[in-house]
């Protein structure tokens, strides 16, 4: 008899998301006429850039004749956007990255989930508390999580908190992970590091022969001088890291599906037979396997944002959010809550009131206010108490919600 | 220190297409004058449908404007394409197949080499030689191939070799495998199975234990009266199958890229306790995880396929490529060449001439005839002195070519 994957089963049925739509459902069906603001799911709502749109019409042409047809393309992407990728997010800023150390693919979430498949099962995590669900999940489906401990840990993974105790920046892990998780700007509490901080991680992690995971999806919303971009801006970052990025919210690209991770040459890993192996082939060989590329109509949008239209329309959208970000820290610290993040970020991280657990705070907003956010809780054990919201909604509405919040 | 996944290193390092392309590439290097026909790589060539192509354009201005724009997805797909597949592609063939049977994703490729994050890595495999490449070497990353031996065979697997002694019909394991893939209509033979030969499959499956991997990519191309274009055509299949299916060759989605998989709600495998688990619940965790939706333009451009002009102008094309088959085929038994597949299929199965190897024989008919092709041996030991031909150039490239290989 064929069996499954037992870790599927350490984990417990409900998702997060599921669980915030279930009881807005709920409360919808009960309170027909409330004007629920949603400021939950970190997706995006303003439409695609007009420099985008263009592109994206020309690639449907290109699909209508057969001279200019493109089927199958490269599995780690065209060239046409990943030399715009190298020339513009990276060697423009003064980063030493090539074409061939970057894959292109459908979106970060995927990338975060399937880099797994290339390193050991034996390797152990480290992640920050809070953090984004998918590096934990992933990892007890491949069995590197070990049980689940009352606290709402996982056993085998060391949880780095991020608390107003240390200002949400976390430590360097107490036992010796193989591989460290780091997101920043941070999902889910909307704060940066500096440069100090993070060269402080990569030298850590190259002292002690870690793999350093670093999401840099929400890079975009880097305002302020001084907070890097990407990893690979601190000296020694191409030995240690990889760096995942998105266009979801660079660009609205949520429901196009885009991104890319950055494996660099240097980055090497032990095989069991004590040899260090490039993770760049394993990637590479991972992605030629298991994946087909991705859309080459959605790749020739991502490419038309490399323009100067494509620059400033899509600046101009993430500097919408920014604004609504803005709105909202003002709003909500003098309506008296305790939060950070929302600077260089499209997330503010705010203490629930009154000492309420975040799903009650949570019921909280809803039935008061008829605001939906994300309970901190959902994020990890040390996110309970905490709450996070979005800036991913209109200008009007995020006005009306803070309206609602000082009132 | 981080350690890899050792298994990517067993892995030899030349992967089939790359191979041909370098073959290519120095010949024309070589040969600047050569007008090399190309019918190796199983790419398709004709441009998207119009019905297609205007869905496309009005999913791209759906993403152009606040009312209309669609950010993330559901992770299965969108309600509007599920039901009208399991409408169409089921049910009014008279199959009982449900909407959350079924999981859309960005292609067939990703979801036949991801299908394993569910299913232990102690299952042994069963695959038919010669076989789709994909599904060894995911199964290998995972620990389930064992080593290399000599013969190019994987130590821990099952080969059920499908060769001219046979009629190209694998016979039933040997041994007591656990997950069995099939592959009809076949990639590479072109060959089909019909109703009585799944049967002994599914009841064999059903009882023994087995789960059976079935590959229905190639569908579209089935002509012949008889012949199941799903597993789910066979009684009892709900309880033991996985059916993969792509918009690939059916529309030539190659570029855009689109598939999904139906994971019956009665399918059921063993955990550690000895349980059973529906395997239903366990993919739709993976890929509300691992992945996130289809591109939104691409599924809006497949729902049209569902309309009177996207059946009818799909299935032209399909003929299209069963015309160059027939063209084909009827030259290359002219030619005085052996050869199956081609009736119900995009490809053709052919007896390498002279006792050639495979690679001899590409070699040979790129030299000789400038044609290309993908030499057998690259999908398994059993494909030794075979080739495959595919039906995915235009009407006017296949006809030269035949011509060339006839004089």
């Amino acid at each position: 008899m064929f069996t499954i994957n037992d870790n599927f089963t350490l984990l417990p049925s409900s998702y997060l998301f599921s669980e915030v739509a279930a009881r807005i459902k709920a409360y919808s069906e009960s309170h027909p006429d409330a004007e629920i603001i949603r400021m939950g799911i970190g997706d995006v709502t303003r439409p695609l850039c007009p420099a985008v749109i263009d592109a994206l019409h020309k690639a449907v042409d290109d699909e209508s004749a057969m001279d200019t047809f493109h089927g199958y393309g490269p599995e780690q992407g065209y060239e046409f956007l990943a030399s715009k990728i190298a020339a513009h997010d990276y060697r423009d800023r003064g980063i030493d990255i090539g074409e061939d150390e970057i894959f292109i693919s459908d979106g970060a979430k995927s990338d975060t989930g399937n880099i797994g498949d290339i390193l050991s099962t034996a390797n152990r995590i480290a992640v920050t508390d809070p953090v984004y669900p998918v590096y934990v999940d992933t990892n007890v489906m491949a069995g590197r999580g070990g049980h689940l401990l009352p606290d709402g840990h996982w056993s085998k993974i060391e949880y780095l908190p991020c608390t107003q105790e240390n200002g949400f920046v976390p430590d360097l892990p107490a036992t010796a992970p193989d591989i460290i998780y780091l997101c920043y700007p941070n999902n889910p509490t909307g704060t940066v590091l500096d440069r100090a901080a993070l060269t402080m991680w990569v030298e850590y992690c190259r002292k002690n022969g870690c793999l350093l995971l670093f999401d840099a999806a929400y890079e975009a919303f880097v305002r302020t001088p001084g907070i890097p971009r990407s990893i690979y801006e601190i000296d020694g970052a191409r030995e240690v890291a990889i760096e995942f990025r998105s266009f979801s919210k660079t660009a609205g690209f949520t429901g196009i599906r885009l991104g890319y991770t950055v494996v660099p040459k240097e980055l090497k890993g032990l095989d069991n037979n004590g040899n260090m192996v490039r993770l760049n082939p394993l990637w590479r060989r991972r992605q030629t396997t298991k994946f087909n590329g991705a859309s080459y109509i959605t790749q020739r949008g991502a490419e038309a944002l490399y323009t100067p239209d494509g620059q400033s329309q899509s600046r101009e959208t993430v500097d919408y959010y920014l604004g609504n970000a803005a709105v909202m820290l003002d709003g909500l610290r003098h309506a008296g809550y305790s939060c950070v993040g929302g600077t260089d970020s499209p997330y503010i991280w705010l203490k629930a009131a009154d000492g309420m657990s975040s799903w009650e705070f949570f019921d909280h907003l809803l039935d008061r206010y008829h605001i939906v956010g994300t309970p901190g809780s959902g994020f990890g054990p040390a996110g309970e108490g905490y709450f996070r919201l979005t800036a991913f909604n209109t200008r009007e509405n995020t006005i009306k919600a803070i309206e609602r919040l000082k009132s």
